[in-house]
């Protein structure tokens, strides 16, 4: 046995739509090169960071413009084929798959950083442009870009999951984010959507509808974006704890006394082991809080003074500090390479993600007894998050091949999700429903949220072509 | 001549539909007293904070649960009659006027607080509970809610205009801050949006589909909102400036340079001598900023430091401060009173208030042209500003019965409109679009975007009972 859990399992209506050739010859006719139907081209755009699989899409286009985007769009309407926008592939929740036929269009031709606004915080880009590009693009102007998920994504791509990541607790998302879209509409037609004023009440809020849609109501051609000032002072800990409870109640505590830390990571001490030997890095192997200052010298010596105490209470030890951004990047490194060094830990293995959220009295509860369940399992495992949040990941570790090992991690990613939403919580804080928390979302919003989605899907795109089969089915 | 301008020339579509009389005897009998068919009871239901006229609603409802809001919507939607959510009147765009009949749901007596979960920085509530209420009942948490549009108004109707206001510069509005909702929908069902959670990619953002919909797609019952906790130090702070120039630029460096004020607020010469008449301040008869510092005690002395480093750049001198509730409670009354106090400047008057917000670095140009319009025009106005955000308020104060003086007074706001899109800013900062602005929002967002924004109503609501005829038109 080769594949995974077979995907019927989860997407009850997947079916390959017919992709007529005469597509296929306009699309070439127009975009010439641009249109590939190579099959390594093809595979490569059918699949995402997720263990899922489908058939690969049929054409892929390269699209160098909004025009672009609008004609291919155009194209597959006129042949009520799907249409599945491609940014970096960086996605988990299996976003990327051809579910039901159609063409990919690869936006990352489309990487220019359009309009710097320095004056305003303001920046304009295409959806191709990653999320270190821009902050490389923009580095002269002393601004910066927080929104950090961990892969280099797409922006567009980005925006289409609401993206997160480290630095939310203190800037949030990217629906707190995003001031303004273009988007190519089902029909091939080109809006846009809010302004770059900071704030506005003019009208239903498109853009939030768009931010999070996974691709299923729009092509997002444009993404104008929040900046903010690189802080005077940015200064990083790490901190190790007796146990996860402890790291936990130290960060709830930080919340709630709203001292405005940039980041707060969680790293359980499997995942310290993992890391050590990935990368030599020596730490002690305890569940250990990440963490990040930003503000003025004496705001962030401030901020870190309160945490300092507050950590201690819980037991905290062996403060660590980093100041220069070469000290911060060692004590970053363990988080960063977290995935990789848990992938590399177990050769062969793939990592299945969990991403619950809950309200933040509720992370130790949550966190505690999903921890017991995945020791008790005997799988392989690392945990992180972005705990500030009340947001963290569970990577189960297995083999692909043995569906026994599949099932387990499936089972407690469901007991996980359970908890979460009985706590309060949501089953993705940012990385989207996509094909695998179809369920879960049923679930959390009920069947009349659900259905309500399902209604606007139909009044934006009623022949089903933007991204079918994600987010929820579509009945009939 | 009686009226002011005649509501047709906003609401082309305007037409009162037809009420049937089994539709009230039903309501009576479901609800007893708790429907109201008194002329004066309709007619205060009938018009809100604005200067537009309609005749008043068919009957009103007092709902005091989710259940009768759900009935009430359901026997409206069987007769095809219209719905107008009702909080506590303070719009101010014409969105309570009902312009095509119908009838108006009350929810004022919804007024609880649910769930004070003080632990996670939330909040639920009823509609009905107005900000100043919220705040005085979570006073022993140690949190408050920041969101001050000015008037007490609803939480609901907050939620509903995408309300903000004074605290908006460092809170964020209620786009930001509003969790969760639940939504008695156009066919009497109740649904939820969102959890508590402080971040979600779980589907679309319904939320925020509400957040902002002027009641036209469904009714708010439930609002769960985000707390802050109350900063340790509070500090306040007058500024003149020698023009709205100079104040203006101060504000624009402020925010430039990340200073997290929470408070930045522009009053001109005229509303301090408006102010001055109406509470005896005795303040400088010049430009001034009035600001509010929230942080630790140091990092409120630092703010403070910078920003008058900033004004005494741009000639601000007088600064006056306020530590203390009653000294901050003083300084601001300027501000609180000024609508009042301009008003009452011209017996009889009345005031049409705009609601542009641009790009900070646009702040400037925006203001001072349309400041030299108003000037000579000869109207008496006043001009205050949630200056931090890019978003300001003209306050024209005519003669309700001089229709010279509102065509002066419309023909000033659509410059100052025009100006502000050119500029890339908003029609709307945060009153919303009502029958005011319907055809700016044409203006601002496109037909394309407008359709679209059609076709999420027609699909939510296909009988077009919820609040018909604001926001767009609906031909046909």
């Amino acid at each position: 046995m080769n594949a995974p859990t077979p995907l019927t399992r989860l997407v009850p209506e997947i079916h390959q739509r017919e992709v007529p050739a005469a597509l296929i010859a306009a699309l070439k006719t127009h975009f010439g090169e641009r249109c590939s139907t190579a099959l390594v081209v093809r595979e490569q755009h059918g699949r995402d960071e997720s263990s899922f699989q489908a058939p690969p899409p049929a054409a892929v286009v390269f699209a160098e413009s909004t025009a672009d985007v609008a004609l291919a769009v155009a194209l597959a309407a006129e042949h009520a084929v799907p249409v599945i926008p491609f940014g970096v592939g960086s996605s988990l929740e299996g976003h990327l798959l051809a579910v039901q036929g159609g063409i990919s269009i690869d936006v990352s031709r489309m990487n220019k950083v359009l309009h710097i606004h320095a004056e305003d915080l303001t920046v304009t880009v295409q959806p191709g442009v990653t999320r270190k590009q821009l902050n490389e693009e923009i580095k002269s102007t002393g601004l910066f870009f927080p929104i950090d998920p961990g892969a280099d994504a797409s922006l567009g791509g980005m925006a289409a999951t609401r993206a997160s990541g480290t630095n939310a607790v203190r800037y949030g998302t990217m629906r707190e984010n995003v001031l303004a879209l273009e988007v190519v509409t089902a029909n091939g037609s080109v809006i846009r959507t809010g302004t770059r004023a900071r704030k506005s009440s003019a009208g239903y809020d498109l853009t939030r509808l768009f931010v999070g849609s996974e691709g299923t109501l729009g092509v997002i051609t444009e993404v104008t974006l929040r900046l903010y000032p690189l802080p005077e002072a940015i200064s990083a800990a790490v901190c190790s704890f007796p146990s996860i409870e402890a790291a936990v109640r130290s960060t709830i505590q930080i919340i709630q006394l709203g001292i405005p830390i940039a980041r707060v990571e969680l790293i359980d001490a499997n995942t310290v082991r993992m890391v050590n030997a990935h990368s030599k890095l020596g730490l002690r192997e305890e569940p250990m809080l990440l963490m990040e200052f930003h503000g003025s010298p004496t705001g962030v010596k401030e901020q870190a003074e309160q945490v300092q105490d507050i950590a201690s209470e819980h037991g905290g030890n062996a403060f660590e500090w980093a100041s220069t951004p070469e000290e911060r990047t060692r004590l970053w490194t363990a988080r960063h390479n977290a995935y990789f060094a848990a992938v590399q830990s177990r050769p062969g293995c793939r990592a299945i993600s969990t991403d619950t959220c809950v309200p933040i009295s509720r992370l130790a509860d949550c966190l505690i007894d999903s921890v017991a369940e995945a020791d008790a399992s005997g799988l392989p495992y690392f945990l992180v998050g972005h705990v500030g949040d009340g947001n963290f990941h569970f990577g189960y570790l297995l083999d692909p091949n043995d569906p026994r090992e599949r099932a387990t991690a499936e089972a407690l990613n469901h007991k996980l999700v359970a908890r979460a939403l009985a706590l309060e919580g949501t089953c993705t804080g940012e990385h989207g429903v996509g094909l695998h928390k179809m369920g879960f979302l049923v679930d959390e919003a009920g069947v009349g949220a659900v259905d309500m989605m399902r209604t606007l899907k139909r009044a934006l795109d009623p022949g089903n072509i933007m991204n079918p089969g994600k987010i929820f089915s579509m009945p009939g």
